[in-house]
């Protein structure tokens, strides 16, 4: 049973969000026991009839089992229910992995009266241990009876590991006049590296979009929000960010294609709630006492901003420098030329909260370290880099690394 | 000034080796004030006319002026002397930096009565400082008095910055039935990431190499050994290794072919003096309480076997997990699925400490953790994973990530 580290991250929100319902999404949370012991550690989701889903999944060649259930029902693109449990992920698990999948996507369709493929699945926790699908299974008829719109913050209670706080988001958008709502929750604490999305991520709206647009809605708006952030380099086998748009008393202009200026405004509100959440995500970073924002301008292609941006970001030298307050740019300098994309070292210049502190290869004249060391000992810290090739931006976000992280991950499972 | 960690590493060897003197090769050390009180910080080394010269170099994209000046000479092949100061890495000091160097050079040609091309620079220490070379250029004249052979343990003393130990190592080789020596000492601690050799390696022998055959026998060593391990996936500007062939008194016959087996023993020696030295590095990785070898093998080929076992001993979860003493192998599977090579999750096989864990994508059945606990809690961890597809392998030698990686980096330099 790992001992979840009892205080709240000092980088949570003040509070949870106020969200209202969704057309044609329901909740229900329990407890089934797959690990913890007095908490809930499962949520059932039903979508009403038509609901549409899109989804980014892991890269990891080591992937779960409800992931690779995922990957393949994607494609149908039709949502009638979402399970997901925490303390078990269900993966590395084998043929019995994939059999637990089938049991409990058969159990929902069976107490919903749907169809298995319609039923996607998410779990996180512990990897490599059989996971005890007749618990989960158990406690369907319960949840089923249980349904009820609204309840985010138990929800979002429910998928938490190591987070120490319930994470949700929601925006309004307009569609041709007419308003709808995206609303969505996530977990995530550690094994949190960008290129797959966080470990898990829901998102939901009432908005009636046909799947291949919110695919096309879905991707970019991943590639800028999660796929833009890291705690510690490391991967999740687990990593599922899904967006169902259930089209209830939905009464906007059809929408067709992700491009129209009809959505514009969706697609801006979809990429705001998916950033807040995957901020989130960074401010629950494990251990986590300072929110880092690193942007680099200036780089061959904005592809090659992102990796210059995340060499910097995962660079153990610079987070623990951040965690010390001590303003030692020089590790940048050095997490710059590790990156593996072009930079010119002689122009390469830096701003750290926004104050000069080297341009044109060098520390700037009469350099005053002391601003830059206060702004490095706040809670939110800014890294500027522009490596002085061409026009590629990128901005990424992590978390310092400090004794939290160590504490929790040395004793985390045993 | 930074804050030296008083006590030495766990993992030390027990003493320094014992190391005769190599013909033609003559150290002194000396203390200059760059940035240290009270320890030497320069050290000079002499070699007779005719020494040969080869090396690698950091391919960091913000290399320091000293490796500037390194890549610039090798081609040259020949050395007449060898400066290695610590405390300022003179990196991304522009202009100034570059004039350093040449000053330094210049102030060595002179002393010795040689030519600044055939002088080589290493610098380690803070990043992104002017480098007040005028300090080392003053000493320069008392060091050249003070040149004597077989001072080694001095010579590495005065290079190391987070050391907690000296690193030397030595060996005999057999070239034609006559005996050379290869010595070498190395300092390095943390900013360790492989493919691009550790921070600073200097080997020496006595055998008569010409450059180009000195040159193709140590890039393949580099690879399987500096390029073999990773303290915190951090590449530094400065990393250098240099290997000097004095040939003095040498009565091997002529070496005109690195794949000749008259230079087979030599070869081999060369190679298991720098994974020594690589390997000490490791056992002085910055807070390191345990020595962990991770070998991969059934990869594609070996580059992709070392891309796997890189992303093992680079992964925060898998590093803090055996500092923690905890058997949790489900991050080793983790960490082959976010490698992004070829891994067959269904085939993947793990041993630790020779116990085998999980095989064909599962936990062996009737798993005992107990033994496989007991051997995470000792000193030397080894990790061993078949990923399923080909006959590629690799060995990569890492360390755990401790509380003391945290205070020694979130202090230092402040």
């Amino acid at each position: 049973m790992p001992a979840m580290p009892p205080k709240i991250s000092p980088l949570a929100p003040e509070r949870f969000p106020e969200i209202p319902s969704i057309a044609g999404v329901r909740f229900a949370a329990g407890a089934c026991g797959v690990r913890y012991r007095g908490r809930t550690d499962v949520l059932l989701v039903e979508f009403a009839p038509g609901t549409t889903v899109a989804g980014t999944l892991t890269r990891s060649l080591t992937a779960s089992a409800p992931v690779d259930w995922c990957r393949q029902s994607l494609p149908g693109g039709v949502a009638r229910a979402l399970l997901v449990n925490s303390g078990n992920a269900n993966a590395f698990t084998g043929r019995a992995g994939v059999q637990a999948v089938e049991q409990t996507v058969r159990g929902v369709a069976d107490v919903l009266a749907g169809r298995p493929s319609q039923v996607f699945v998410a779990s996180t926790g512990v990897i490599g241990e059989p996971m005890a699908a007749e618990k989960i299974v158990a406690v369907l008829p319960a949840l089923a009876k249980d349904l009820a719109a609204g309840a985010w913050e138990e929800a979002a209670r429910a998928i938490m590991t190591t987070d120490t706080f319930p994470k949700g988001s929601v925006r309004t958008a307009r569609i041709g006049g007419f308003a709808v709502t995206i609303a969505g929750i996530a977990k995530g604490s550690g094994m949190i590296a960008p290129d797959m999305a966080t470990m898990l991520s829901f998102i939901f709206t009432d908005a009636a979009i046909p799947a291949p647009v919110l695919q096309a809605l879905v991707a970019p708006a991943v590639d800028r929000s999660f796929n833009s952030i890291t705690v510690d380099s490391d991967t999740s086998t687990s990593d599922t960010v899904l967006v169902f748009a259930t089209g209830s008393g939905a009464k906007h202009p059809p929408v067709t294609d992700a491009a129209a200026p009809l959505v514009a405004d969706f697609r801006a509100k979809l990429e705001e709630v998916m950033a807040d959440l995957a901020q989130q995500v960074v401010r629950d970073g494990e251990g986590a006492a300072k929110f880092i924002a690193v942007t680099v301008t200036g780089a061959a292609d904005d592809r090659a901003a992102r990796r210059i941006a995340l060499s910097i970001a995962n660079s153990p030298l610079v987070k623990t420098a951040i965690a010390g307050g001590d303003a030692n740019w020089g590790r940048i300098v050095m997490a710059v030329g590790k990156a593996g994309e072009r930079a010119d070292r002689d122009k390469l210049s830096i701003r750290i909260g926004g104050i000069q502190v080297a341009k044109n290869g060098g520390v700037v004249s009469g350099y005053d370290e002391a601003p830059v060391v206060e702004h490095v000992r706040g809670r939110s810290v800014a890294i500027e880099t522009d490596v002085g090739i061409g026009q590629g931006r990128a901005t990424v976000w992590t978390c310092d690394l400090t004794h939290g992280y160590i504490e929790i991950n040395a004793d985390y499972r045993s």
